[in-house]
């Protein structure tokens, strides 16, 4: 192992997901391993936890060191969790001592200095958490969170990496679903539902606005989580749009809910973090207009192939991704403990940004929505300055390479970095 | 208006879209106009149905002599049915003579010697229909049928415009969400399902099996409409699945179906042509597995967004659906009626096609479905035999150009023809 100037032998660094994946968090990654590569005289080994924390917790590490340079390069178009990912959430020190004594036995073991948690606002929470060891539990580490959720809600970043190319798909979709509906309305379907993601924000379902320009265009109608849904008023815009364009078309949020904050369709089951998973909000509204107006309708559900669709992914998302990851790596080698890489808008058209760190304590567990300014007063529509924050953060292409008319994404040998201690941790 | 070499006026064309529309039937609309304009001192104007053949009855026309070259040349990367379409179906001359001699009467009026009529099979039969009013009614026309359809169902033909591109989207999405799943079945969800088109003929689904090429990856269960669903069989396959490769990722056909015949979600409505409108099989699938072994699962639902998907489109099948629209115009031309361009493969790999004419009696009304040495023993998943006829089908990419970081689709401006009937006609 390499020693650095000082002589010591530099520490280990260790990467891991958390949370639902995108299209782009490999991205990040490829950002991490590319920048930690170029610091072997500060930064020794790269492991990646399999699982995310869970490889952490149990010892079960990835050694990166295995993988070649072309591989980690394909992780820049490859997407979704490479390494595994998981929906886990450490509780404070306080309530759960026993997991942070486990991730300070495997992290000794291994001997890792930094940690990089990649992911969104509940991994914002754990990254923080991790940072404090070294205080509360004596075991320096340098822990550095980098953003990822396709949901844009975390705080204080300009938009995070993930969205926009969710938002390109579901913009695209919209577009191109909204062309077909209208090409065959007259004498077939006259209303088309496209179900988006976004729980409690609803950004991607913002994202569809700018697939029209005019009200006359698709979508004509978006029902965000922001807006109590009021089911007269939606069925009698529905019956309009009908009436003056000859079809309609709706973008939903899976996160749409009613005054009394239920949602449109909860399918009754909750998943790791407590969060009750939803899903069929399409069908439940299009639905309702058949009984109410009788239309002939279709639905869509994106479900997973919205936050995974590489294909079409945003290159400034694809970009941003990448910078934040290098970012991390260089804010950890600055000394910087307990920060996040965010994205600072310097201005819309031309999109210019930089990076800044910030706190984790600051992004940690807040939600940013939909401000009410980005919708249009009739709870139905994005407004001019929406559009003008939206449009920068879908812009450019970055197809990846083809192989027999596929995307040819790159799979890691994932390598197992051998266990070291005797004990093993149940998760 | 010019005259031919002979001084007689040349007469004009007639384009219609009809049926469901696909990602390149315009490319084909594009092909029969692009090809028309070579010959002006045969064909005279080019007109289009608005709403297909109900705009022929209507005397409802856009003249196309309006649109720019460029808009033309745009047809090609625009998705949907720029003309508008419609799922209309003639009955026969003996059974509603009124409708024929209504079509005589509009083409009379603006001297339509060429009829070009772009869909699937109802529509093979529609052109086939009025290809012979010539001898029935004594109408001199030229009627080329076109193929187009998603579903790829037509006989004769080695694939059908429209098939290749939606084929690519849900392999290519097949792929992603299979990634995404991948990543965090660990901890998440363990089963993804899929739903996609085709009512009676599975090849879009077993598009889905171009995403993997082991057992290991996705898809691990495909169900065809050709294929009797058993629940008890299914059921094991992906509890085996889930124990084997810690998931399983399912494609189904909004055509499968039981032992009786009864599809697996029927909603119960019908469209114009009688068949039983389906949607829905995917939660009604994903619900059957939790409910047998409880397993997180999500589901999506590809609809419209799978057939409009310009923007992941196949080269073949763009090049394809341009060079059935300029043949078209080349065998009314060489005085064949009632004909269809069929594409006749040469090789597979590379894989090498020409297209020749066939009757259209023996394309309208015969539906191509996955032959049995195209499905592997257990039902499930696709034979070597399937993937070397579907992979050639895939090949390629042809980008649409971005503006804004949206696809830039043309829109005509579809002007109408001055009417020249004082009758109208109610469909």
């Amino acid at each position: 192992m390499k020693k650095s100037k000082a002589g010591r032998t530099p520490r280990n660094a260790l990467y891991a997901q958390s949370g639902g994946v995108s299209a782009v968090i490999n991205a990040s990654a490829c950002g991490v391993i590319e920048a930690a590569r170029k610091h072997r005289n500060r930064i020794g080994r790269i492991y990646a936890g399999r699982d995310g924390i869970i490889g952490a917790l149990t010892e079960n590490l990835i050694d990166l060191s295995r993988e070649s340079p072309a591989t980690i390069r394909g992780l820049r178009y490859t997407p979704a969790g490479a390494f595994g990912s998981a929906r886990f959430k450490l509780k404070s020190i306080e309530q759960n001592r026993t997991e942070y004594e486990r991730l300070i036995e495997v992290f000794r073991a291994h001997d890792i200095g930094y940690f990089f948690y990649n992911g969104g606002n509940d991994s914002m929470d754990t990254a923080w958490k991790i940072s404090q060891i070294g205080g509360t539990l004596g075991y320096p580490v340098v822990c550095v969170g980098i953003p990822k959720t396709v949901d844009n809600d975390l705080p204080v970043t300009d938009c995070c990496p993930g969205f926009g190319s969710v938002a390109k798909y579901i913009a695209v979709s919209t577009l191109e679903g909204g062309l077909d509906v209208a090409s065959m309305a007259r004498t077939s379907t006259k209303v088309f539902v496209l179900e988006v993601m976004g729980r409690h924000a609803g950004w991607i379902a913002a994202a569809g606005g700018l697939a029209g320009r005019k009200p006359s265009e698709p979508p004509h109608i978006i029902l965000f989580p922001e807006v109590t849904f009021d089911k007269d008023k939606f069925l009698a815009r529905v019956k309009q749009c009908v009436s003056d364009y000859g079809y309609c078309v709706i973008v939903v949020s899976e996160g749409a809910r009613y005054a009394d904050g239920k949602f449109l369709a909860e399918s009754g089951t909750t998943d790791a973090f407590g969060h009750t998973q939803l899903g069929g909000v399409g069908p439940v509204v299009a639905n309702m207009i058949r009984e109410a107006h009788g239309y002939k309708y279709h639905w869509a559900v994106a479900d997973y192939l919205q936050r995974s669709a590489r294909h079409v992914a945003s290159k400034t998302d694809v970009d941003q991704a990448y910078a934040v990851g290098k970012a991390a790596v260089e804010y950890a080698l600055a000394g910087m403990n307990a920060v996040m890489p965010a994205i600072k808008r310097l201005s819309s058209k031309p999109y210019r940004w930089k990076l800044v760190p910030v706190p984790l304590s600051e992004v940690a567990n807040v939600e940013k929505k939909v401000p009410p300014h980005f919708i249009t007063e009739d709870g139905f529509g994005i407004t001019a300055a929406c559009r003008r924050y939206l449009e920068p953060l879908i812009g450019g292409e970055d197809p990846p390479p083809y192989r027999d008319g596929l995307p040819d994404y790159v799979r890691l040998r994932g390598t197992a970095v051998r266990r070291k201690l005797k004990t093993s941790f149940q998760v």
